[in-house]
């Protein structure tokens, strides 16, 4: 699959997802996600990249997790010898809010088929002084260099056509608290049975399910699947709870490059116990190949 | 639940539970794992502690990769202020083998519920230099401390009573390339449904699912369901692949404090694609509690 722009693909791509906002066509390596993503490497310091947080992909009080985790994995991608995210693992420590930020990577080992790095993203006390935001630890691969084989008894998530599915222009918004700066972004449909939670009428199902497309049109790469798996509204909301459900842990496996066009997105919670939840998403892509799952660790919301 | 040795749990614990070897009851604390997994701290050097890998948790060519996370999860639980694994975040880098090793923690952050570290193993090669096996990112709480609110939809594996399940001594030994040592350790009785591969007939389905005890009876911890969730035989054997199944990543999410007794433990596999696969496992205790999530991704056997 070709990573590099391509216009007719992009056009297809932005004719199918490009969102009511009516930005225009954005592509890989040129789009809102590629520019509020990017990070300067430090000529002075190896691994050091700066970066700005966007207050684009802000939800309720915090800047939203699969966003910051994109922004790692791309200075992570600059860092390590190999391209693509294999496996990724991020833990949240505090809050990030927009403006600037650092992010200091180390690479730890350099294998034949996969590198392993780490990475941490900072930003400032009132005091100027570095505060953690993030850590990670990541093996990256090449994802055009797997061989073809699939042996999967996976099946896509069960969801009405892309055109039966419901976003934010399509009713009243719903109630959130704070911010939702991030829907603007997105070029969210969700699945109608498990929107009950913006109706005032969750469905008590641990269940969220969405055709995910950047407003922009900008096609999926491995990167923005970093994003794509924490971008839905949280699970807890059809369980009726409201509020933020911060991430304690989130961990991606990027498994095969996605097809160009809208991709499904599928979030299962089974477990909400003391006060602790999990996410299992899911992401198939437009040729029904399963790119990528990840599982986090969040807090229940107290309500 | 009491976390000290109590000898009428354990008791009934070894009765259940007690290997064909006829081992000496272990309790926690005093018990073949807690002998294997110790690691002291070193005086001179705050947050650096030397352990011992043993040999009797090795399978096929390397040390078990869940019997080094337990170690590595008994030093954090050292080095941090909280005592309980939540969420622990494994990268394998290179094989592990029996003999000396060290692992050095950094405390990243103590907050009030969650405290983070970091903790990585190394080895000596030829020059005595040290050589990294081993990184993990871990969130620990007090798992005493939650509260007991439990809301899921997880259901316990279906599987046939412990006394119908298939252990070593119940026929001839699998033919496992090279050391099969970790046997001796755990008394895991297999689901007959998942045990195929072990007649030449695997049933190409990618689950595994036992009993899982230790083999002198000790009970399980929220350290020990480190060592349970990557216990049980890979599922690529039920898919007909045999030989190693190197981990590339492994998280666990430790839910809640184990009941005493059996524990049931099912992995599945459902995307095995372009050389890679996915283990997802869950850990249910004698209560019919979820103790235990995890995920890894590992490399497919060539064969």
């Amino acid at each position: 699959m070709a990573q590099t722009s391509n216009g007719t693909l992009a056009e297809v791509a932005a004719a199918s997802t490009a969102g009511p906002a009516g930005l225009s066509a954005g592509t890989i390596g040129d789009s809102e996600f590629d520019r509020d993503t990017a990070v300067a490497r430090r000529a002075d310091e190896p691994g050091v990249y700066d970066a700005e947080l966007s207050a684009g992909w802000t939800i309720i009080n915090a800047v939203n997790g699969g966003y910051l985790l994109a922004l790692l994995g791309r200075a992570l991608s600059d860092a390590l010898p190999h391209p693509d995210p294999f496996t990724v693992s991020a833990h949240y420590f505090t809050p990030s809010q927009p403006g600037p930020a650092v992010i200091r990577t180390e690479s730890v080992r350099s294998g034949r088929t996969l590198s392993s790095g780490q990475a941490s993203l900072f930003q400032y006390d009132a005091e100027g002084r570095e505060v953690e935001r993030i850590r990670v630890l990541a093996s990256y691969g090449d994802l055009g260099a797997l061989t073809g084989e699939v042996c999967t008894t996976a099946e896509p998530p069960v969801m009405p056509p892309l055109a039966h599915c419901l976003g934010a222009s399509d009713g009243p918004a719903p109630k959130i608290p704070g911010s939702n700066a991030i829907t603007d972004r997105l070029h969210l449909k969700l699945d109608p049975a498990t929107v009950g939670w913006a109706l005032g009428a969750p469905s008590g199902k641990g269940e969220m399910r969405a055709w995910f497309g950047l407003a922009d049109g900008r096609d999926a790469d491995p990167l923005s699947l970093l994003l794509v798996v924490d971008a839905l509204p949280p699970t807890s909301f059809e369980l009726g709870l409201k509020g933020w459900t911060p991430t304690v842990e989130l961990t991606v496996h990027v498994r095969s490059r996605p097809a160009p066009g809208p991709l499904r997105v599928s979030i299962v919670t089974r477990n909400l116990a003391g006060g602790f939840l999990e996410e299992d998403a899911e992401v198939w892509d437009s040729a029904d190949r399963l790119v990528a799952q990840s599982r986090q660790l969040a807090r229940a919301p107290r309500s």
